[in-house]
């Protein structure tokens, strides 16, 4: 082992004691592969500090001994930013161990929570004290704060409230020369220059370790009313999306799209489900409005008029309005089995690609054809975030695939450069809220505004000169 | 004059045209002083480009002969940040010839605008297409888009609609090197880095030129509902304001808190002023309520019952409804006369401040009477956007004081430092929505985190390596 390597390892393990630093292979093993199981790595070694005050003390032995660091927290990434490369010489930092709610203030509501904080764990603590924390997605239970925060993370409450970026008040995280920048405690207003919590939102680990965020809470959902309605086209779901914004803005939370298809595979796909409406449609919508306490009242009837306008308007085709939990659990249950029933049907490739809010009716209606004339027997899928601009563009291999590994290596990524080109075309991001990490890396560098990049490595330069940040992720 | 400088004026001549560039003192000589007489300076050449092409053109010039560049809108900032050093070397390069709406989208809700566009004409604009641009200040007839992003200004929307950096949906910018940073076209989600545009916003011209930007638009207010409430203090201040958030969070436009005194100097000022109240009150709030056409039939009834549950409670002491917008007026001229009421009643320190939001109270209730004890004679007045946590926080001068600049220069100095070593003690911020500029340079480096502003030198260098933005501001 180089020499570096082996008194760094002898005074992390001095620093963090035999729970904190690991190499045991068993221990560590489990942490080197991502969740879809598309990147594996090796590490150094595994270090689970429990403070800041450790982990500040580590990167100063990083930087000293020149070791680069892969931050992690649950692990559940979609691009493979939190997944060491293949050389074994990075240190993998687990944040799971700063896992403290430092505090939740109710009347202010804003709760401060380490970075090891696992989502779940964080709505369940806001919901105890009459509030909730919005934004939800599917990796929940292991996603962590830090995770959420370095990768500006979506769901489908973005609409309403933002991704991550909007519901950071506050942040603290270690530079790599082991100094705290702590801006913990939030001003609502503060003009004493650049604002450097932004440049860490969203950086993948590339500029320093987010150790604890400060976050906005909102008050309980106390009514929901949750409505599915059938379209004759995309554009006309993006006509009735701004009728629902006109007419109840605030309280819309989501509104989400999908292409006739894609619902009938989920019908076949899960068990007792069925489409909601009698009819076909080319195109349904799933629409969620919600309200607390001081709107619950109304919101029933305001729901019925919103919809009862859009009859008239000539929005809709058909239209339900759930009549009660059970039935809107059912409709959101449609949305969430598109992916697995898409996994069940075979082999595809998946973009989680954005365009401009208003282009996205021309945008699909343009590369939806486009990519399935371009790779005969391909179905293309756009379906998701209407309201956000973001839709999960996905190509579902031509049914006679046999081996899916090969489709998706060779086509499938062939395929990917003709999607992200089109997205490009449209000026739009090749990803929404996934991130770069390994998986989107050398399309960034292909497709990126020159200017932006350039402006990317020297703000990168700048804050890491070691280059010692989560090598080999994003830049 | 220095050869660069020579070999600079003749190319930027031929660059921007005779009408683009002028050393004519009439025509120089005005923009040389900020609007509050604060600071004067001297200027090579005053640059009027039209358009972001000719600005990238000028950039590069400047980079080529290391000409200092200082940037201006408007002129009306507050701290100076657009007004040139001493020396006669920097060049002012006003935006203000670049003025074009470049695209007004009403059913996406979004203005494109070049940096010179008045923000008085942005309004206009919006409110011809029915909507309105909510963010407005004193300064509305000379400030600009550039100058407005490029200072992160406030005002008194900014407790429902945030400062500028929340309504900055995209950016275009001209970076030291000549080269256009074009994100102009925004993207709801997108996660492909950094957020570059952040760095921008709010960097008061150090790191780069704003050309244009695309600002969020919202609905036009169609109704609203102007509350004045009498208070025994200001943590009754604070806890109205949270039973306000809790009714009417979606409709809470505005909160101010004046205290009695600043009050009574008002109505002495003003002609025909009187206070809504009979009765004497410690502390008053003003509130503002506002509904677009979806929520304006039942905005009155609204206001009314969040002021009915506020008696209940025990919240006010009193309370007046606006009858009409004559009247609604007549309360916000009571708020927006104290400036000028208390530069009538001789001279004064300001400070604009923040702490954090819960913490108002204990600040103005600990750092009045301290001040107050330290400087004899004095009276501090603390008033402004509760909700904002935002305090402008004004020393008068003992009343017997005859000289007014002496007193502003020396004493008033030495006023200042201590109210912001009590803001930094109560881990506020020296400028809540002013900047930095000139002004309290000295006070930031004093006062700032070392961690932060060790951070911003590495961004600030990074990016203008030369150091010919806005040199002396800021940092």
């Amino acid at each position: 082992m180089a020499e570096n390597r082996a008194e760094f390892l002898a005074a992390a393990q001095a620093l963090l004691g035999p729970r904190g630093l690991t190499r045991d292979p068993e221990l560590v093993t489990p942490w080197l592969t991502d969740w879809r199981d598309r990147f594996t790595g090796r590490a150094l070694a595994l270090a689970s500090p429990t403070s800041t005050a450790e982990v500040a003390g580590l990167l100063r032995l990083c930087t000293l001994h020149r070791i680069p660091i892969v931050p992690q927290g649950g692990n559940s990434g979609m691009s493979g930013g939190a997944t060491p490369g293949a050389d074994g010489g990075e240190l993998l930092l687990s944040l799971r161990r700063m896992n403290t709610i430092r505090a939740l203030e109710t009347a202010a509501r804003q709760v401060t929570a380490e970075a090891g904080v696992i989502l779940e764990t964080l709505h369940k603590a806001a919901e105890d004290q009459g509030l909730r924390f919005p934004l939800s997605l599917g990796g929940k239970g292991s996603a962590t704060v830090g995770g959420l925060v370095s990768t500006n993370a979506g769901g489908t409450q973005v609409l309403r409230h933002g991704s991550m970026r909007a519901l950071v008040l506050g942040l603290e995280a270690v530079l790599p020369d082991g100094s705290v920048f702590d801006a913990t405690i939030p001003l609502k207003k503060d003009n004493r220059g650049f604002d450097l919590k932004q440049l860490l939102i969203g950086s993948e680990g590339t500029l320093g370790i987010v150790t604890a965020a400060t976050l906005r809470l909102v008050p309980a959902v106390a009514e929901r009313r949750v409505i599915w309605a059938g379209l004759d086209s995309i554009v006309a779901a993006r006509e009735l999306l701004l009728h629902c914004e006109a007419a109840e803005g605030d309280a819309l939370e989501g509104f989400e799209v999908l292409p006739d298809h894609c619902l009938d595979r989920v019908v076949a796909f899960l068990p007792g489900a069925r489409s909601p409406l009698a009819g076909a449609h080319r195109w349904h919508a799933l629409i969620e409005l919600v309200a607390d306490a001081s709107g619950a009242e109304t919101l029933g009837e305001r729901a019925e008029a919103m919809i009862a306008t859009a009859f008239e308007r000539g929005l809709v085709a058909d239209a339900a309005i759930a009549s009660n939990e059970a039935q809107a659990e059912a409709f959101w249950q449609l949305r969430e089995n598109i992916a697995p029933a898409e996994r069940a049907g075979g082999p595809a490739v998946q973009h989680d690609v954005s365009v401009p809010l208003a282009d996205v009716p021309g945008f699909v209606e343009a590369v939806v054809p486009a990519v399935e004339a371009r790779f005969p027997g391909t179905r293309a899928v756009a379906f998701g975030h209407l309201g956000d601009g973001n839709v999960h563009f996905h190509v579902l291999a031509p049914p006679a695939t046999n081996d899916a590994a090969a489709w998706q290596e060779n086509e499938g990524k062939t395929i990917s450069r003709f999607v992200h080109d089109q997205v490009t075309h449209w000026h739009g991001s090749i990803s929404a809220e996934h991130g770069i990490g390994q998986l989107k890396r050398d399309e960034l560098a292909r497709l990126g505004d020159p200017v932006a990049l350039a402006l990317m490595a020297r703000v990168k330069t700048a804050l890491d000169p070691l280059g010692i940040m989560n090598p080999g992720k994003l830049l």
